[in-house]
């Protein structure tokens, strides 16, 4: 369901699961291969990818969601907390991260490729979407703060209000994607920008503090003070 | 003085008084023409502009603010309020709504057209300017905050502190509008881009949330916590 | 060791120390020399520049910092918060600022250049860069902040956790720097776009309050809540 390689010092985590849907199963699954990548030392980084050409990953398993009883997809009671806390992991992965968007990104799929430090979309085809307003979903609180600690403000809004679906030109422009690749060399590229970037994830004790200042508790970018206050207060703002 | 046609599902309000400068009778021309809008149900959006080529909203009413007794702009002392409820209301209204500025939009008039969801910009002239700083004005912070909203940071700050004159091919590049188009086909894109998006203000209620989400009071983007610990705790940030 | 001229209604800063790296000493001499521009009446704009053209400031004096003893450096002790202070003091400076960056902007020298309100950068050669999380650092909140007001949210995240190294073009598309020149041009060019904002220095009042109200305490654009609530409670909202 979840696969791990390592090139060199790149782990490559392979979402294998079809349409890659979230459900239970899928959440356990990509937070073990978490575990292995955690408990490794030294120079590293994850480059995040999915098996089918077609999708990255389509968003929640909702023929699992709106059944009952046993399912592959697992306990329906436990999801919504459990994958919230796994994007608060990704995000905070103490190794550089990159999503490998190698097919459609939608709702729960664009989250995670969002909580990577860096994002490649193949060029030709495939959209990232949060369909959320399109499906007459209001979006949850903590998923609006993930995306607009990521995007500028007006690619945020469009992406959240409008639910705007972007290719891989227009995502690249607006900010989402740091690079565009044909699909036949997405992956290698991927790999390559995790090797350079490997060296970052080596202490991973600066490395993940820094995210916690961006993204955690009472985060250091959130104050309500301005940084001309801050910084003659340095004192009060370690 | 505000007009109101309905193009299919894209309800088309016209500006038309001149350079369209903001006085509280016009606030109260506007927000009755809203108050239609709100009322319709069904698939809708509005597209706002101006009946004026060279100006979409040229500012303030400055000769009636600086005249003292009977005037056709109504009640001074009641404007600061009014007009600025009116903008909270236009940024939070539960459709989809395009401004497509045809000409010049200064101080309240750019403020209007950012309370806009889109804004399409005439691309060979008119300038989109926060001229308070040039004219010797301290920007009010609910301004700041709605620029602040609506800008990448960059944009924001030569907005707010340099008073740039935005014409349309900067204004696009900078994140301020989404499209430029000739003076010929403005009106009738806006209105074609309203059709496209009239389909999510079918559902107002959750149209509207969201807006409130981004915009609102505690609005959820503005929280001191991260998303990383918002995704950690949910169930504490409904 | 910080030479002050002027050119017009432009004061021209040019740091002149080699490397032009943050001691104390660097720091008072510095801020003598603001004392002198914001002793100054009527029209008034700062650029900001090196007299060596591979540095327009390195970051910290690591030299100094490492060793006890005499020093022309100064106080070691005293250098955090005065440092600190004086860019918050840059941030916040009542005239127009502009940084002409020369050469390699590192660290500190970075921080300097984005409390100007302008940059310009060198288009062919030099790099802006915070370089604290590639030397095992974690960058303090008031200079996260700094960033985070500066920046484009994408732009924001790879400087400060990736690192990354701006080249005049890259930095120019991701909305660091404003313009780039050929280094020929570039002290010129700076002073030609001081001289246009001179203007606006003229009212140190209303341009020192516009940049408290964006970076000070309790900043407008921090506040929890968003414009929309703001828009409706302006009394609220001074």
């Amino acid at each position: 369901m979840i696969d791990l390689e390592r090139e060199g010092e790149v782990f490559v985590l392979t979402m294998n699961d079809g349409e890659n849907r979230w459900n239970t199963t899928f959440v356990r699954a990509f937070a073990e291969v978490l575990d292995e990548v955690e408990a490794s030392e030294g120079p590293a980084a994850l480059v995040t990818t999915s098996a089918t050409e077609k999708f990255f990953s389509n968003g929640l398993d909702l023929e699992w969601r709106q059944t009952e009883g046993e399912h592959r997809g697992g306990d329906r009671d436990a999801f919504g907390p459990e994958f919230m806390a796994l994007m608060g992991r990704i995000i905070t992965l103490p190794v550089p991260s990159i999503a490998a968007v190698n097919g459609h990104a939608f709702g729960a799929g664009f989250m995670c490729a969002l909580c990577h430090d860096i994002r490649f979309q193949r060029a030709d085809r495939g959209f990232m979407c949060a369909n959320e307003v399109e499906i007459g979903m209001v979006i949850p609180n903590p998923e609006l703060a993930l995306f607009r600690h990521k995007l500028p403000m007006n690619t945020f809004f469009e992406t959240v209000q409008l639910a705007r679906r972007w290719g891989g030109p227009d995502s690249l422009a607006a900010g989402i994607v740091q690079k565009i690749e044909p699909i036949e060399t997405l992956r290698e590229a991927a790999i390559a920008r995790g090797a350079e970037l490997a060296r970052l994830g080596a202490n991973r004790k600066v490395y993940g503090r820094m995210k916690e200042a961006l993204y955690g508790e009472n985060a250091a970018i959130n104050q309500v003070h301005g940084p001309a206050y801050m910084l003659r207060h340095p004192e009060a703002f370690h």
